[in-house]
């Protein structure tokens, strides 16, 4: 007798039952949700559901886009520089331990000729935040108008700021998947990646695809069938999309937390820092320039000649970060010294994250502070010599009640063996 | 390092997972979300769970023993009658249309002499309440205290009322499942109903499971699963529990209401009233009976005597209910009438309940006014002759602006044929 309308129970039970939600029921539901009329507990059980029927190409494609529609969508293709587009190629990370590579990387491809829109987020659980990392340096903003956005890319090139107004269906799902244990969902991470990063207005996207004990995912199938479904929402719209899978059994590089990972980029841009971080730097800065059609470029010769360094210094000033202030140390250390001689074995990127997390450089609550100074410095990584009795890892806190929680998760993650162990590949496959 | 503690994630993880949760992650949970301390879309998260992963035997065992233990246990052990206990007994129905059973039946057992114990519900979505019912009697409160309940109990043989401090975990739990299409779940259902009946006092119980299309679970198999599981629970907590397994596949009488069902059931306890109401009132009396060893009394003579009215006209005057007071009839009727002669064929129980629910009978939220008015009466039942023109149905409202809505639900839900449909036995089997 009336128009067929939606209810929350009725599109809950066509997932609970293993069926297909139609475009109509996605639209409806997602919009619902951003405008509080699906209520928290029944997204949540969607999201089960979600979690354990999954959800077909078709069903992610469109609940991305609905993410997408339910706030604004960043358009800068009328941005010239020398007559010709800016080149909007961003990058995004699934999110590991020490993966602080946006932040050499922004540069490096800044200093390649290539403009960056990024939409950062902040860490929540094992897992730092780009944005917790930059907020580190004294007066660094990411909270920054659409007009700032455009005025940075068309000044200097690039711009990191927080996700705000960019999906905020996708805030909100993202917030009480935390607290409901449906995060580890290859539906829900595929959409929650993409619509943001659709949103925020680059033509090219390359995606860090982790995989191994400290990503989300840790299976490399698993990985591998998320990086697919990402490239396949990516150029569903029209954006040039590709994925690295990486590995993440390790932490990357010998810095975990917030300040401390700036100062390792720094080492990164000054033309040192470690050998992995500096790798997957590079390998990232190619194929994001590639996905734009910059060639005949060398994205290490801009570590080398200080041209990155410059770029870095352009961006965190225009966000109104001071780097001559000195970087926020933990106030508090304790170490963890060998015990014997030998060859530092795996060390495992989840125990770290986990002890980097309990030293107060994470939150375990939305919109929790972060201690910038909290951290761990690894100091012999895998497969290089100890001698009994040096400092293998530093643990940074302000809050020294933290050390035991600290200590006891990164207990049983690495050991001193006699042979080192087999070396892995950092880049695992390329993914297009 | 610390005593370990759950968190609601990890929780929700186990049983996302498949595992089986342990007794002290079940009290935990239980006990977190009593108190506020698991939150709603974290309880949701786990229900969904649950409906699609299953629990064992023991989890549903002790998922309802921590239900009981959220609120307070009844004892009425100690009431005595002519020296002896009190032969305390109970029945519950899983729910069904028109199913206005316990109100013959509790007046028909005291007048056999047990007492019943009774709390009951109001109900929500296409199935009655025995409160609303009730409570369509000019006075009637069902807000009983415990010192109430026990004086009744001892007075006059029973007290039904509203299940107040009774399992608040399941009060909690059952408005969650309502918004978040969790509700037909086994082990929901059957730790549900048991949370109540098992707290409420009784040391017998018998339960009316539904089966059919006006049913919550619509499978015969899964219909005896749950009879069988709810035996089950109520025997390891030493109550003497049997359940029948009853036809819901059309309504019960021809009455479909709240007052309108008050009015049949007075029919019935007058010595008339429908066949099909009598016969499962007087099956579920003699369950009552031999539960608690009371034999040598034929409950339908109760019915032929008058004792069974003079104990509801006891039961209704001591919760202050007045039976001299006309019963509330919905200021607006319409019908429908047959367009051709023959014979009524199957009517849908469900395409009823959600007329009578459209009518303002029932309620869409909890807490939500019924109208005690609304309804349907059925003037022709499932195998009567009917000739054309005259009325089928009578369906009563005070807003004639529900007319239509309620005539879409019952369309397509009965029809005129040309030959009896073959009868179906109302009590299906017995399980114990």
């Amino acid at each position: 007798m009336t128009q067929f309308t939606f209810d929350a129970p009725t599109v809950i039970r066509i997932k609970r039952d293993g069926g297909v939600l139609s475009d109509a029921a996605i639209d409806w539901v997602i919009d619902g949700y951003t405008r509080g009329l699906v209520h928290d507990e029944q997204m949540s059980a969607l999201l089960m559901a979600i979690f354990l029927r999954g959800m077909t190409p078709g069903e992610i494609s469109r609940w991305t886009a609905a993410m997408i529609d339910s706030g604004e969508r960043f358009d800068f293709s009328d941005l010239r520089r020398d007559g010709k587009p800016l080149r909007l190629v961003d990058k995004h990370s699934t999110g590991g331990v020490g993966d602080k590579i946006t932040i050499p990387l922004v540069p490096v491809v800044m200093a390649c000729g290539a403009a960056v829109p990024q939409a950062a987020g902040r860490g929540l659980g094992h897992t730092g935040g780009t944005l917790d990392k930059l907020e580190a340096i004294a007066g660094f903003t990411a909270e920054l108008s659409k007009d700032r956005i455009r005025q940075q890319l068309q000044g200097i090139g690039a711009a990191v700021f927080a996700a705000g107004d960019l999906a905020p269906a996708d805030r909100k799902i993202y917030a009480l998947r935390d607290v409901t244990a449906t995060t580890e969902s290859l539906p829900l991470i595929a959409s929650s990646v993409m619509s943001k990063k659709l949103a925020e207005g680059a033509r090219a996207l390359v995606l860090d695809t982790k995989v191994g004990r400290g990503a989300f995912l840790t299976s490399e199938a698993e990985a591998r069938e998320l990086a697919a479904t990402m490239v396949e929402l990516g150029r569903a719209q029209g954006i040039d999309t590709r994925a690295l899978l990486t590995d993440m059994d390790q932490p990357l590089g010998s810095a975990v937390g917030n300040a401390i990972e700036i100062a390792e980029s720094l080492d990164v841009l000054a033309g040192g820092g470690p050998a992995d971080v500096v790798e997957l730097t590079l390998a990232l800065a190619r194929e994001m320039l590639d996905a734009v059609g910059i060639d005949g470029v060398d994205p290490a010769q801009t570590l080398r000649d200080g041209t990155a360094m410059d770029r870095f210094r352009d961006l965190v000033g225009a966000q109104g970060g001071d780097l001559l202030q000195p970087l926020p140390v933990g106030a508090h250390a304790e170490t963890v010294t060998a015990s014997r001689s030998g060859t530092m074995g795996d060390i495992d990127a989840m125990a770290v994250g986990m002890a980097v997390w309990r030293l107060g450089a994470g939150r375990s609550t939305p919109g929790g502070q972060v201690q910038f100074g909290a951290g761990v410095r690894i100091h012999r990584r895998s497969g290089e010599p100890v001698v009994a009795g040096e400092t293998l890892f530093t643990f940074y806190t302000d809050t020294p009640e933290r050390f035991d929680g600290a200590m006891a998760e990164l207990d049983g993650g690495w050991a001193v063996g006699d042979a080192a162990p087999a070396p892995r590949p950092l880049i695992i496959d390329r993914i297009t």
